[in-house]
């Protein structure tokens, strides 16, 4: 479908699509390339699409931002991998990641689906007016995890105890289908109550939160 | 150490480490016991204790309640598996997961890091007035990971797309060593007031949480 695919961008992502479109033997550089894939910060998408020339095909890789940043093109389409990269962790990072596909066009849906194939990603169709939730949505799975582990661990930590442990505890709760235990799922608020005066007393920064999820548990 | 340990509670917890103990042999009932371990809701342990006959050692395997509430057994200590278990999951559930001892004396505490041998638990120690606070943390990482996917999951789901993209997702971010990535790492903050803007509208039981993870991830 496209044979000479240009990435502008060379970040977490761009690193990695590169890499996994050199393997397919579709990397390309030039006047003549015939897809155009941004994998720059979502702020700059749309001058950095602005300064393209119109011809070829343009994609872009953000969650968040909508088609229209890719004007003045109009064969454009949108592909967000749900997954989180790392620099230099390569092209496998890829694999089997579902990836949200954004398109107002058949034709445009068609080549976004192929781009996704050649990546290894499993592609599904996002709605352009709900894009918005949807990155919401992987905000809170990805970035949010991250920082419930710093404050478990911060917990952990100032009660003395090793934080690795908490690794095999996460990883089990996603392997049990996310099925909730512990003092909430029992109704025990008598140690909900007792959590909140020992994190007032020893990480009274994390107050807040703690009250806001356990509300949210509460069933 | 011991050869014939009494296990009192068959739900999840209890199950597994009964099944554990039967492998090794030790597993035992009536009068000649000399552990007997308690795994019974956590509201229910002073007056279990109460109920059983002094002489043999006592265990909790609690992370939030105090080795007080063993009284009046002097020959006591706590083992709590940091770990979230599953009825019918099996004593492989135990493997590696690390245990917080608590302990008034070595012998006690020689004895608690025996029995976490036994079940194939990792002993750490714990002291006993920062129980709650790192049982604060324990049910922070794994109770609150639930409600973090069911919010992530509504979201995704809100918007059209299918959920169980969010599970390489949330793997990735554990593997990569919860590296922060995503708008906030980036200062973007128009991203999360569009976010704020979405989940107001199409999903506002989760604007408080929402706000409140996204305060604490801020550096």
């Amino acid at each position: 479908m496209f044979t000479r695919v240009q990435v502008v961008g060379h970040g977490r992502l761009g690193s990695a699509v590169s890499a996994r479109l050199a393997e397919r033997g579709v990397v390309a550089n030039g006047p003549d390339v015939d897809l155009v894939i941004l994998c720059v910060p979502d702020r700059v998408i749309h001058e950095v699409a602005e300064s393209m020339p119109t011809g070829p095909w343009i994609a872009h890789m953000s969650g968040a931002v909508p088609l229209s940043a890719l004007s003045p093109h109009a064969r454009r389409f949108g592909l967000h991998p749900l997954q989180t990269f790392t620099r230099g962790g390569g092209p496998g990072q890829l694999d089997g990641a579902s990836a949200a596909v954004t398109a107002e066009t058949e034709d445009a849906r068609e080549r976004a689906r192929w781009l996704a194939g050649c990546l290894k990603l499993r592609p599904f169709d996002l709605q352009e007016d709900k894009r918005v939730l949807y990155h919401a949505g992987a905000t809170m799975a990805s970035n949010f995890l991250v920082t419930l582990y710093r404050a478990a661990r911060q917990l952990v930590e100032a009660a003395g105890a090793p934080p690795e442990g908490l690794l095999p505890l996460m990883r089990r709760t996603i392997d049990n289908g996310f099925e909730l235990t512990g003092p909430i799922s029992r109704g025990d608020w008598a140690t909900v109550e007792a959590h909140l005066t020992a994190i007032h007393e020893d990480a009274p920064d994390l107050e807040e939160l703690y009250r806001a999820m356990a509300r949210a548990t509460r069933p």
